[in-house]
Order: structure tokens, then sequence, then C-alpha cells
């Protein structure tokens, strides 16, 4: 069965009444650990216990290149896309680094960069095809039936994590020119003018910034607008985002917790979401970027992310930074007393 | 020689350019990083060193009774206090299930608590007095002399940590009604209404926020305004909030990362800051409490705390929570390659 055929179940809720009971009777005052308590009632909800662990957790990095790229709408060539899978799996990235710092198990999958690499243990090369996606200013990026390939690709990603015990999980990506790709299907898919959705990216001057939003009004121009989110997917993602797509709703189905990243990691949200409503109940947004459209994209989910540190990088970097308040969150509820269990006073007493 | 003749050491410098130009070459956009970025800079440059390291973090709850507390300020009556300090050694709070999660030492300090304790191994019993400070709805909390003897005290235990290698270091504190203390503190240290400095504390109503207003201006009306920060600690102060003033101190002069918690936590840098302003080169802002006046603490300081999590329990909670982010600062700068050595193109190449 394929995975669009398997969607997330909505959150069974049956247990929070339960949970919220056991929050509110810990030996603090109710609602003092403030998002700490809505997150570790969240975890326990997907979890379905009153004993919410973080098992295993791990981040997916899918890296993909992009045709958009030839119209000149990044700031570094194409080529960095491939040295930078080689720099992830010398470990030498920042998402090496933070992931090693919180203790989180790395993988780090080619969904499709134009260049091969020399086969080695550490990388998953499940790419849909060598070389970049198609140049999405004069055609469509992927085939639908790519991008279906794509998002089944990234969901066995994790399903394979699931078989080893993960139930907290976060997608990060690379891919010189993604952001043009999910500036797209930002616009597209909450139906924001492209002003709004195009940044900087990795670090464009003004002027760049102009040439980029020409090019991408341009090719959403020239594609018709149709309801359909794959289609949508097709014409102007890529194949690590749609893979991340893939790897959202396969997470939400196994009933993990989801770690959401930065602007293109939540672009690749926007359509999980547009396929699965339920995705959501599963996600936590991590922090807020700081591209510009990753703000208007957190409001559309009515989103407010754990954290706000100014990053602007991708690759994961700000999911896993927010593994931490998820263990402290799962904590709190496992081994504090209750002040019943404590014999503290409450209040009035 | 007492603590107040050796002061920190204002931050030195002259690593700044070397460190920068290393954070800069990572294998990332200038930047992109974020606050990661500049806290890098920053622990680099109190651990004198291109190669910073978290090393054996500690945080410190230091615990102390208030008189003003027979004022009725607080929803919780005096006895929590022991009550919570027994908590704390038996591993049921919320700052021994935080600690642990983030792998810090916890230490646990009577500063001075209403009842004794039964010795224990887990408790440093440092109590400047037993039974708590004076009422200063009537007369000053301490003499000049505890309040000496307190900052002293505190120091004292972060110079144990310094001998046990502990480069970072926290401050938490419980006392029942020390958020009158602390808005006191800050009335007069800040040159503010007191209006704007209270709060809620563990949750008051509305009519019991008027109540606290009302017992707190009408004790800043009884005493007279003095130009010495250790006056005025030893007026309005706690114990505990002498102990953590002097800590911030000897943490400075020591050259570890304070990471600083919430309302009262800062309440008692805003007296280390008053004695020595160069204790805030070595201060991280670990959150914003949502207790009303840390914001304007903030302010006063003109700082951008590292999380937003609405939290309002103090412990140390808050700072504790913070310590990932440092360690992943300090990770990126030791861990991750540069664009040469990883053979990645750099931007316009």
């Amino acid at each position: 069965m394929s995975l669009i055929q398997d969607l997330p179940q909505p959150l069974d809720r049956s247990l929070q009444a339960e949970l919220q009971h056991i929050i509110d009777t810990k030996t603090k005052p109710p609602g003092s650990l403030g998002r700490l308590e809505s997150l570790a009632l969240q975890i326990g909800l997907i979890q379905q216990t009153t004993k919410p662990r973080i098992e295993r957790p791990a981040m997916i990095v899918f890296a993909g290149d992009h045709g958009i790229a030839a119209e000149g709408v990044s700031s570094y060539p194409q080529e960095v896309t491939v040295q930078m899978v080689a720099n992830f799996l010398g470990g030498g990235a920042a998402i090496n680094a933070i992931s090693r710092s919180v203790g989180m198990t790395l993988e780090v999958v080619d969904a499709g960069v134009a260049t091969a690499l020399p086969a080695t243990d550490g990388l998953v090369d499940i790419a849909i095809r060598r070389g970049a996606t198609r140049n999405f200013a004069h055609e469509p990026a992927m085939t639908r039936d790519e991008a279906l390939q794509a998002i089944e690709a990234g969901a066995s990603r994790v399903r394979h994590h699931a078989s080893l015990g993960t139930n907290v999980i976060g997608f990060g990506e690379m891919g010189i020119a993604n952001t043009s790709a999910a500036a797209c299907l930002m616009s597209r898919l909450c139906g924001l003018p492209i002003d709004v959705c195009v940044g900087r990216g990795t670090g464009l001057s003004n002027e760049g910034v102009s040439h980029k939003r020409d090019v991408l009004a341009a090719a959403l121009e020239r594609h018709a607008k149709g309801a359909d989110p794959v289609d949508t997917l097709a014409t102007f993602g890529g194949f690590e985002i749609a893979m991340i797509a893939g790897a959202y709703l396969a997470a939400a189905k196994a009933r993990m917790t989801i770690l959401v990243d930065g602007f293109i990691a939540t672009s690749a949200l926007l359509v999980a979401h547009a396929i699965s409503r339920d995705v959501l109940d599963y996600c936590v947004f991590a922090h807020a970027s700081n591209e510009a459209g990753h703000a208007r994209m957190l409001e559309y989910f009515d989103a407010a992310p754990l954290l706000q540190l100014d990053l602007r990088l991708g690759e994961g970097t700000g999911a896993a930074l927010a593994l931490p308040l998820l263990r402290a969150a799962a904590a709190f509820v496992d081994e504090m007393a209750s002040f019943e269990s404590a014999g503290v006073s409450d209040r009035d007493a």
C-alpha cells in the first residue's frame, strides 16, 4: 500500500485528562514550566503513555540539487551541494557538530545530488535520478511519478528508523537553490504573493533577492495552479523536499514526535499537510528561522516555535537544537514528585 | 582578601579577531548560526581560547526564608521552602529532573531556611542564621554584616566548583516570598516604580498582587534610599539572593560562563552588577521569565535572553535548559570544518 493511501491517524486524546492531572500535580505552581508542559502533554499523547520517553532520536539530512540554480538564484555554486554532502559524511558540518552535541543519530541521504558521490558506508543513496531536478523556470522540476517515488523513498527511511526504535525524528536538507523551490511551494500552498515568500537564502544581496524574485514570479506565471499538492510539489519542489514530505507522513503514521526545522523543512510540511492535515498533531515547530518567509509559514500553521536563535542555515540544525527541550519535558513528567508524594504543602494549605 | 576587594576582571578581548575569523570560515554562510555564533565568541573570550569547552557544568540552588512572608505576599505557606529543599535532596523537583536531563551537576545549599533540616550528605548547610530574614515591612531583612557574610559564603561555593574544574555555572533559588524581596531590590537598583516590579510570583490572584504591591510600596517608603548596593541588599534581600550575588562575582572572577536564570536570580545580578559592572561580560541570559518584572530587568541590562518558554518557576530551571545551547556553540567552533579544510567552494567562487 503506498503512503498516500496509508495516512497518519488524528492524535488519540483519550489520555489527555490523565496526563494533564499528572503535569498539574507535580511539585511546582501549575503552569510554571510553561512551554515544557504543553510539550510534555503532546509527547505523551503521541506516544500514548503517561511516561513519555525520548528513544533513539534521529536526524535525517536529505540532499538534492535543483535545476533552478542555473538561473543564478543562489550565492553559492551548485557544486556546493555535493561538497557539503561530503562534509556531512566527513563529520565537519554544523549538523554533525550539533547532532553529536545533543545526542542525535545522524543519517545523510542522497535524494538526488547532481554529481555522483563515491559509495561510502555513511551515505544512503536513494537518489531518484542522477542530476538536478529540471529547471522550473522552463518546465516542471519533476514528473508526478518522480515526486511520488521521492515521497515513498523518504517515508521508507523513516520506517527504517522506526524499526530501530526511534520515537523522535527531525529532517534537515542541503540543496543549493532550494529556498527558491520552497518559496514557490509556499506561494502556491499558502496562497501568498511571491514577494513575501522570497528571502536572502544563504546570503543574497538586495540585487540578488530582486533577481530571484523576478525569476520565481515568472516561473509561477508559467505554471498553472492546480489543486493537487503532489502536482505542485512536482512542479516546483526538489527531490530532498519531496522525500522530507514523505518522511513527515511516515513519521506521523509511526507516532513519532517530529521536530520541524526551518524554511525548507517547513515548505515540505506544507506539502505533507496538504496531503494529510493530521500530520500537524505530531509536529513540534523547533525554531523560527531568519529566512524571510518562515515567519509567514509559521503563521499559516498557527505555530509558536520553541527557539528563536536567528538561525538561517538549514541542515536540520534548528530541529536538533530543540531536542534537549523535549528530553526535559519528558524528564519532568517521568521524574518529578507530586505534592502528595513529596509531602509538599499545596497552595492556600 | 574578601570578595568585594577581589572583583572580576573586564573580559580580555585580545582573541576576538582570531575567534571571529574561525567562526566566519566554518562551512556555513557567515552569521547563519545566529545566536550560537555570538555565544561561541563570548565563551571563547571568557575561556581565553579558540577551542572553548564546557567542563563539569554545575547548578547551585540556594534556599532561604523571608520574614516578609508573614505579610501574606505568597500563595504558598513558608514551610514549603523547607519541604522543597527536602524534595531537591530527594531528587523530585523540576531542577533535579532538568539538571539530570541536560547533564549538569546539582548542589543544594541551605542559605538560611527557617526550619533546620536533618543533616544529609546532599545538603550544603551554610545558613547565615537559622530562621528567616527579618520582616522588611518593619526592619531591614539582614544586617550589613549578615549580607556580607552571605555574599562571601555564596562565593566560596563557586570557588569549590572551580577547584573541581567547572567552567559553566548557573544559580537557582527557592524561598517562599522571594519575589517580594526581588521586586524591592529591582525597584531600588533599577530606579523603577514598584508597580512595574511586582508580579504574581507562584500564582497570586489579582487581589493578592494588589496586596503584595501595597505591602512592598509601604516597605520602600519606610527604608531610606542609599547608594550602597550591599545596604540595599541587606534591607530587602534574602540569604539566598545575597549568596547568589556573591556567587556571580566569584564565578566571573574565576572566568566561568554564567547562566542567568529568571526573576530572583536576575535580582541578585542587579546587586552583583552594582558592586562590579564587569560581571556582565561573563553572563549569558538564559531565558525570559513570565514573572512580570523580568522583562524590565532584562531591558535594564540590554539583554536578549536565549530562551522564551513562558517559565516562571525559578530553581534555576531556565538556566539549566540553556546549557545545551552553550554545548552546541562550543561544539561547532571545535568540530566544524572550514571551507578550506573541507574543500567546499565559498560564495561567488
